[in-house]
């Protein structure tokens, strides 16, 4: 193990050394990578830090997901992160336990599609750490980013009034996972669904609400809309009213359709961007190319209510997605 | 799980809520944390990035180690690491994987453990992750810490003529381990070998390196002086001598005996400063508190050789410690 983790560092160092933001003064090859944030037109900008596990049996199956997809979601947590908060991403940081069995090219395709990831993202893979695994693949993903100083979009911001827009649609991802499981009728494939086996971090979508000043509190669905918007509420210290028949649903198949609204409230994992805006604020119905919907307001009190079109609203729990649980 | 888990987050944030880095805006409770490094002097900082993994039954076994002293070497791993670059640590953020059948209480007791370390340090615990651990207890911890604009001491840093420098005593930590082996004549505890289970990280003795310019390159011997100073010579380009028996020994055991050459050389997880300074810097034979000791110097080449009194030196080869392999 110590020779073949000396051959594993040394291969992510040669390919992590082929793009490196100018932010990282010192990569990997020392006790700590070293960051310097320059500031920009003479503004001092404050600095992101992100972590996310991604762990075989809970987050992916090697029978489901290809290393290359494995890599590009374990990376993609962490830019993700970065976007909700209308940052920019600097720097990745991978640890890295392998189990001793596992072959050296799922290894190989797992971080050349991060890197791959990463460079189009402007971001340096500087550093990490590796071990072995007592069982299973286990990684930890951490990116440092940037956003102008005090310029970061919480997710405290949100106040009663103010409206609430969610990019993209919804469920997507769960109903691909959903898909892959045993009792499935048919299996979906990484063409067939590309959000969900390569999904694109929202950063220009991020980034032109920071600078245009349009958004009041933002998070990213990693968790399903129930889930997030409640955190959103919580550290608001608001409610929310959501209308159902507004939220956009992912289709799927062929001849394509709309997913559950079940799967598009509580599906987790599309990394859409999840925003809360002040009523008088016109947010364009597309942005960075992505749509942009809006799906309800912000109230006070802490109850997060769903109203169909007719008939009073109904408590809507946050309800996790627990990942593979269904299978 | 899912309510577990916020209950678990919601402790910690309670627990890190008490000390805070005033580097630090905004700490847990959002998709990211917001560092901002405030210019001493109206000099700029560079950020220093590590992170590292503790995983049980590589790194800790539940039956030899307890929760305080898992936590407190979990984050132990990541300040030796802001020590070895002379920097000051700012900020933790834990990743901490859980098996489902773990007792709230060793959670607890790892949690209080790790923040009574960082509050020592004056580190906030910013951020990180959770999630289900599909086989046992698994965590990663990245520290923050700053270091003046291009003072980092850098492990590339050592030239031939250098003389070679170690805080403290080695192969205590080794011995320790091997103690607790299920071959080992008798056990060690916490109390008869207090810096393998709680050992301390040498912030004051690199910052006092760095302030002062003694040091040329260093590093932390986590892996073992052979592996450790073969990183140096790696990053480098150079080669080194050593001397077996300026080498200083950890004693332990009553009546108290200096530790075998052989884990002095190889044995891990002894969290010492390893430095080399230019032959014409005097070094204080106790810097800090801790004592630091002379023990060979910097070569042209590539090889480590090892003399002793008598004899011709031989080449040491760097014997990584493999944790636990010995029981």
């Amino acid at each position: 193990m110590v020779i073949a983790e000396k051959t594993l560092i040394q291969r992510i160092r040669r390919a992590a050394a082929l793009g490196r933001n100018p932010a990282v003064r010192t990569g990997m090859g020392d006790d700590c990578s070293v960051l310097r944030f320059l500031a920009k037109n003479g503004k001092a900008s404050d600095a992101l830090v992100t972590t996310d596990f991604t762990l075989e049996g809970i987050h992916f199956r090697r029978e489901w997901h290809s290393p290359e997809s494995v890599g590009h979601r374990c990376l993609m947590r962490g830019l993700s992160d970065i976007a909700a908060m209308g940052g920019e991403p600097v720097a990745a940081f991978l640890s890295l336990a392998l189990p001793r069995d596992l072959a050296q090219n799922w290894v190989g395709r797992f971080v050349r599609s991060l890197i791959s990831l990463a460079h189009r993202y402007g971001v340096s893979l500087a550093g990490g750490d590796t071990a072995e695994s007592p069982n299973g693949i286990l990684a930890d993903i951490i990116v440092v980013g940037t956003v102008p100083k005090d310029k970061a979009i919480l997710r405290s911001g949100a106040r009663p009034g103010d409206r609430i827009y969610i990019s993209g649609a919804l469920g997507g991802a769960s109903a691909a996972l959903l898909g892959m499981g045993t009792k499935a009728k048919r299996k979906w494939t990484p063409r067939e669904h590309r959000r969900h086996f390569f999904p694109e971090p929202r950063i220009e979508l991020g980034r032109i609400l920071r600078e245009r000043g349009l958004a009041s509190a933002m998070i990213d669905t990693s968790d399903g809309l129930s889930t997030d918007l409640a955190h959103i509420c919580e550290e608001s210290g608001v409610g929310a009213a959501l209308r159902a028949e507004s939220i956009p649903r992912a289709s799927l198949g062929r001849p394509s359709r709309p997913v559950d609204l079940k799967l598009a409230l509580h599906g987790g994992e599309d990394y859409e961007l999840l925003f809360t805006a002040p009523g008088g604020r016109r947010i364009p119905s597309r942005l960075a190319g992505i749509p942009i919907t809006l799906i309800g307001h912000i109230t006070r009190g802490s109850r997060i209510l769903l109203f169909h079109r007719r008939g009073a609203g109904y408590r809507l729990e946050p309800r996790g997605w627990e990942h593979f649980q269904k299978d």
